[in-house]
């Protein structure tokens, strides 16, 4: 018996004990956990019936696509925007997303593309592949992205339209752009086709999980400095800092494109929920009041991490088989296992009753050339199910190298 | 100097002490009063820091394209539909039609039509005419719109792919549709295109001004009736019953219909505001609660259309320059002027101070071949505002027949 098969036979029987446990656990999306989401309780009855705005307005009526002042002024302080440039949405950035590029993609035309940072939002290459977008990728750095790449290729293909950015705590990878990176960006439209914009899901900007936060070079300032204002579209909701689905978001951008983006949304709606923007407005007041609450996150979220990453480097640490990020803020742990573990690593798992985000789902089409990206989720379970999960996790990873190697060998 | 020539010099001085009190007035949109929101200012803190629902999932997080469960039994009750086949949107009904047709235009391929009652509501024309479909304007009579020409229509012309239809106190003229109609366009689906919809706008559904309400046959029973329920799109909202900006929405439609529109919303979205949804359940509990409260909104609204319609009566009863409508419900009163004299009217006013809809709005295109329908929205201003702005709006019509008049005399 060689050492593979003895490895293969304790992982088997320790993953036949999992089994006997018939776990319920779930890792596959960054929702905020019960404590998280209480912390903003206090916003149902916050307006204690007063529903004026600072200009007279009333917030219960219809009218006003782009939001009310006063959640412009809150956008635009988190965004490092102007109010003028920024707009307030409903409960989801990634619905204004969308927006943009349905009101985009017929001047766009057929066989447009879009250049996808890898591994990336899988909920980002959705979009693209619900409007037949197609998606180059290209691998994401511990700086951020290849620029020279992007470059290359904006400047030799005028049917690149877009870029998908999470540049600051990337999903999943939880990395951050260096400023150098992020000016080179600020300046893409300028050698890119006319109709580029920069879609910068700025979805972690107050989401850190250390003091020493990583700093994100301002963006906004970066497009003006460049003239590239309106080819920028900075986008954050509130998410995941007041109720997950029932926060508001928000959109930075040049006046022009704004104005346009207005007149493309007065087809479909009178306008977003604006009692809801005052109520997030009351709550959070400004930037500085905003991060006090996200230190309260910070306080739950941080030994979630920490437990993860524990436990991770406790099972797998001698391992070889994967190595994971160390983020110091947002909501995933990104792990690469060696190539070709990923699939059956999930589908382990699953048989387990741990279920995780499917492997591949941060790659466009679903597809990890490499098949050993995994995103690990670590904000809703309670610690004692952390545990349990990613013990879970760490044995499937190990099973399914013996597998392999039992195939091999 | 002729009697006509007199009549305008009165009309012209009349119109010039108008002009000195320098008016500003708006008739433009159906936007509830201030005192009509103030009835449901209990909504923001009614949930009392219950966010559970009665599943025990958590309203306040991620998930969920159709909607809590409690919510579609609400908007169920109220369109006399079943909860399976009935989902919540966010605060925007419209915005839920706008998407079924963005969801289909794909399909239905270039050259699509639509058949659009008229006068009818300028928002869906507008949806039309932004996806490129054309429309194709049929009047509706007193009793609804004239079927026979629909069935003709539909049945020679595979490329007509919808009808817009808001059936109870329809917007603008306040009529509603007789139980014949309603089954005739509820077997429409069967002799029209294989991708055809019938957009049931039934916006004033509980919209009553008077006991003796009108009544609308039920249609999703109508078309589980015909077996065309997967082609009907029964839509509705709570813009008119509790805050106009800040209610939810409702779409009842077929179980594969709702099953293909919840994965297509699923690309851009996770899920609408589950927090107010449960706030409206709260509040407005069943039908025969929501009942009651509409009772409260017919209380501020009937002296409204009143006074409206005493006005108009007084200014223009024995002109013979325009007829008006006596609804019953809903939120307009559509007068016809003698042709040619709408767009004139709209002007005249505007010139002192009082906001019409644009003339022809409430027809595709903005254009009414007649150049006579003017939509009154009597909710929003104060008894007095709205007695100024409609003795206003008698003088310019005389004025612009005077001057008409002149032209021809």
């Amino acid at each position: 018996m060689n050492k593979s098969t003895k490895d293969y036979d304790d992982l088997l029987s320790e993953f036949l004990e999992f089994k006997e446990e018939k776990l319920e656990l779930d890792l596959t999306r960054g929702k905020p956990s019960p404590e998280q989401l209480d912390l903003s309780n206090c916003l149902d009855g916050i307006l204690d019936g007063n529903f004026q705005l600072r200009n007279g307005a009333d917030a219960r009526n219809y009218g006003g696509i782009l939001g009310i002042p006063e959640a412009r002024e809150l956008g635009a302080e988190i965004l490092g925007s102007r109010p003028k440039n920024t707009m307030v949405g409903g409960n989801s950035s990634l619905n204004l997303m969308y927006h943009f590029v349905a009101s985009k993609v017929k001047t766009w035309g057929e066989g447009s593309k879009f250049i996808c940072l890898t591994p990336g939002y899988d909920r980002h290459f959705t979009i693209c592949e619900y409007f037949g977008i197609s998606m180059l990728s290209i691998p994401l750095t511990n700086s951020g992205p290849d620029m020279e790449k992007i470059e290359k290729e904006v400047r030799a293909d005028q049917s690149i339209k877009g870029i998908w950015c999470v540049p600051k705590y990337s999903n999943p990878t939880g990395h951050t752009y260096s400023d150098e990176v992020v000016k080179r960006i600020a300046a893409l439209p300028k050698i890119a086709a006319d109709d580029f914009f920069v879609f910068w899901d700025n979805a972690y900007v107050v989401h850190d999980l250390q003091s020493n936060e990583d700093k994100l070079y301002n963006f906004s300032r970066a497009t003006e400095n460049q003239g590239t204002s309106d080819s920028g579209l900075v986008f954050a909701s509130t998410s995941k800092i007041t109720f997950a689905g029932a926060g508001i978001s928000f959109l930075s951008t040049g006046e022009k494109t704004l104005s346009d983006f207005e007149k493309y949304l007065s087809m479909q709606m009178i306008g977003f929920d604006k009692v809801n923007q005052l109520r997030h407005v009351k709550l959070l007041k400004n930037l500085e009041e905003t991060k006090k609450l996200m230190a309260k996150h910070q306080k739950v979220l941080k030994p979630k991490f920490d437990l993860v990453l524990a436990t991770l480097e406790n099972k797998l640490g001698n391992s070889k088989v994967a190595q994971w990020t160390l983020p110091k803020g947002g909501y995933f742990i990104s792990l690469d296992t060696l190539p070709g573990l990923a699939k059956r690593t999930v589908q382990l798992a699953l048989e387990l009753g741990v279920r995780l985000t499917p492997a591949g789902a941060t790659f466009p089409y679903g597809k990890d050339p490499n098949d050993s990206n995994i995103r690990i989720a670590p904000s809703y379970p309670q610690l004692e199910e952390l545990r349990k999960a990613v013990n879970v996790l760490g044995t499937c990873i190990l099973l399914a190298k013996a597998e392999s190697d039992n195939r091999e060998g």
